[in-house]
């Protein structure tokens, strides 16, 4: 079967607390090279970031509230609109797992709406941490993310203790009934797993492992 | 040897992404039994905590830039604002640590000393995140955080893929020479291993065991 290439729906993501300006550098450079959609970068490297995909196909994305999403909608307003001034296009942010935990799901649709509404013409994509949470909830949420206006729902920041699963991405993707895309990310590093999650129902992909699953993608087609 | 409670010198601690206020109304009720010096919690919960603490002794601590600490500057201002103007008297802050291993120290040191300045009267620990640097960064770092104007610099956030060390520890008090506090985290959950931290130079415990700690003190010297 010929499958198309898979770097158009990849986020190109280095976010490692460590990452340096040197590493931002190569893998913008890498994005173009390969056609990424994205790169998914560190708040404080999204100058550099725009500056260097200046008239590129290549979206510079951050995120927001992340890893761990506990942070008043107040400070994720603030920081959307630093990212989106700054040069960002794409924003992934985390919700609030304690309200979500807590049923509380108006109060989580309405911190994802205010991000939404701060990032303006930006893509606003909002990582579930679906490893925390039961099937019940995960539909609950993803109906919030529809509602609310972002572009993406996504299963994991790639920090927890699990990342995508097939059956995560299949749930969804059958909740969100294109509504939304569904960005699975975490622990995706060959194209076999992408390949996967793409059929599950995947519409973007973040990883850091980009280049390796589309060099055995073009392997894999004989190019 | 009859050795003194440790409960005052240490933040009773709840940061995981999972947290509920549910958890967070115990955690204050316990450090209010225990005296701990502070509870450090999830900066979305910080109102919630400022109100069951009012009138104890028991300081409100929240975390700005945390755990990956690559924010602006701009953010983490905001951030630290909004946690004192919400009832916080203790910060957390992590340092950019792509720019620290760019050798980068002023910007470091500048960062710090905004958050410092956002932070009023409330106390600034700083957070290096040892585990990813060597000897010669930590003392460089630690003369930043001194210099900025913080109260603590501290070894970890728990979050990396190493916690405190005796080693780490007895660096940072050498350096910072009663300049600023030192405040171990990350791993410590015993009398045992937090007798070792205080030891070495610590004045300040991060913890989430802070009542096993206790309690096991407690029994050392038969109360």
């Amino acid at each position: 079967m010929i499958l198309p290439s898979p770097a158009s729906v990849i986020d190109h993501t280095l976010l490692k607390p460590d990452a340096t300006a040197d590493q931002v550098r190569s893998l913008c450079e890498e994005a173009v090279e390969y056609g990424f959609a994205s790169v998914c970068i560190p708040p404080v490297f999204v100058p550099q970031a725009a500056d260097l995909l200046y008239g590129s196909e290549v979206a510079v994305g951050t995120v927001v509230g992340f890893p761990l999403g506990y942070l008043p909608t107040s400070v994720k307003i603030f920081e959307t609109a630093e990212a989106v001034a700054r040069g960002a296009a794409e924003i992934d942010m985390v919700i609030h797992l304690g309200a979500a935990l807590a049923a509380r799901h108006a109060e989580i649709e309405e911190d994802i709406r205010q991000v939404v509404r701060a990032a303006g013409a930006a893509r606003v994509k909002v990582i579930l941490e679906c490893c925390y949470l039961d099937d019940v909830c995960k539909r609950v949420l993803t109906d919030c993310v529809a509602k609310a206006g972002a572009a993406y729902v996504k299963t994991s920041t790639g920090f927890g203790p699990g990342g995508a699963t097939l059956a995560d991405v299949a749930l969804l993707a059958q909740v969100s009934a294109g509504r939304v895309g569904v960005k699975a990310a975490g622990g995706i590093r060959d194209w076999q797993g992408c390949r996967e999650f793409l059929a599950a129902g995947a519409t973007r992909i973040g990883t850091s492992a980009g280049m390796t699953i589309v060099d055995q993608w073009r392997r894999e087609q004989g190019i």
